[in-house]
């Protein structure tokens, strides 16, 4: 079963007071990247996997979407998704995305955002996102990049010059990382880009986009402290199609 | 053009003492997750990108490949690989892989080790094989894998207690690198995973697999120093089929 770290309460309070949480998707900066991966909404089934406050959900409907189902572990995520939606195709339901039962063929769009990363069984997600999705159905995702999740000490090291380097190590062993990521004690999996990549492909899906994402020069020339963000991947975005 | 670096005396010289070069394939730790992407060579046609002292097209030869065509830039090279070579079905050819010219649909299985990341146009490159491959046909290559190509320094810096991290920098700043490794000089070009990734798929190319190279417990059992290959990837080994 993946942490249930959204509802202890201090990171609850935290998270919500990221720009991403509080201010919805045009402030997450990979946002657009995942966006250009989606097809147009209008009309289609779709599942949002870790729907968080729902942002992704209202605008999914704003969309056009005819269906749209968030799934979250998390109580008080779920609580502040529903106060916001006023959608009636909307719709929000609990689950462990590790033991995630879904019907068959139900949608035809699958959305998982910074979700990944914290999941122990990747294999069996993936299996059962490739049987909900028709053939010629689109899943997109984002994770946490692999060399970003890897590290044992994940932080910058700043030299008498200020060059920032990001001091990777550990990238083959995959397994937990314990962070204080707005919380103690968070644990994130860290997995090698390989078995992302191959764990899409072996569930029967094929890659259609991988974007690593980085800081523009527009990005920079708005946000100068993102600088550092152009020194090693942060997100790894990846999109891919149901065979049939 | 790419940089000849082949010709250059010490290059070729301390290139040849490599156990990749002296050995053959067997000697390249890689080499056994690349055989697994190619398909039973028997009756094909191969041509191999950047074909060194010619140890692949003598393989591609004894298993049984119908025609295989070795390209290289350097002289020497393709001087010590015609030496090595008493198969009649193996041709060698000079030429600048970023000028580089194939008939079209000419091969069935395209093959391409550790030169993508010394040529300066990736794109076109791409093109031209995506031409001369048959629909159906097999891309495989292997190259420095961007997180091993990207640093300002691309040595591990390694603590009081012996731990090595990678030193990572300059992720997104794609472009040329210059490193003495082997001879002072040698130019490689950085790109990210995202640029060799889409490349392929803007080229007409279905991804197939995606294997970053870390040593195995067997391989660090028979090379105890090979530990520090664990910490981050040293090779990125692609496999794609040319869609209809």
């Amino acid at each position: 079963m993946a942490q249930n770290i959204y509802d202890d309460e201090q990171f609850f309070t935290a998270y919500g007071q990221l720009p991403r949480s509080s201010s919805g998707l045009d402030a997450a900066p990979e946002w657009p990247a995942l966006r250009a991966m989606l097809p147009p909404l209008h009309g289609l089934r779709v599942v949002d996997l870790g729907s968080g406050p729902g942002w992704f959900c209202q605008w999914a409907a704003t969309a056009g979407a005819e269906q749209v189902l968030g799934i979250d572990l998390s109580e008080k995520m779920l609580a502040t998704a529903r106060e916001h939606t006023a959608h009636p195709q909307v719709s929000y339901e609990r689950q462990d995305l590790d033991a995630l039962v879904l019907p068959p063929l139900a949608f035809d769009v699958a959305y998982c955002s910074l979700t990944l990363h914290y999941l122990t069984d990747l294999p069996r997600l993936l299996t059962v996102v490739a049987q909900a999705v028709v053939p010629g159905g689109v899943f997109v995702c984002s994770l946490e990049h692999p060399v970003f999740t890897a590290p044992s000490s994940a932080a910058f090291v700043v030299d008498g010059d200020g060059d920032a380097t990001w001091p990777l190590d550990r990238y083959f062993d995959e397994g937990p990382r314990i962070t204080d990521w707005l919380a103690p004690g968070v644990v994130k999996q860290h997995r090698t880009l390989t078995t992302y990549v191959t764990g899409l492909l072996d569930a029967g899906f094929a890659l259609t986009s991988l974007v690593e994402w980085g800081p523009s020069s527009a990005d920079l020339a708005a946000h100068p402290d993102w600088a550092a963000e152009a020194e090693r991947p942060a997100f790894l975005l990846l999109g891919a199609t149901r065979l049939p």
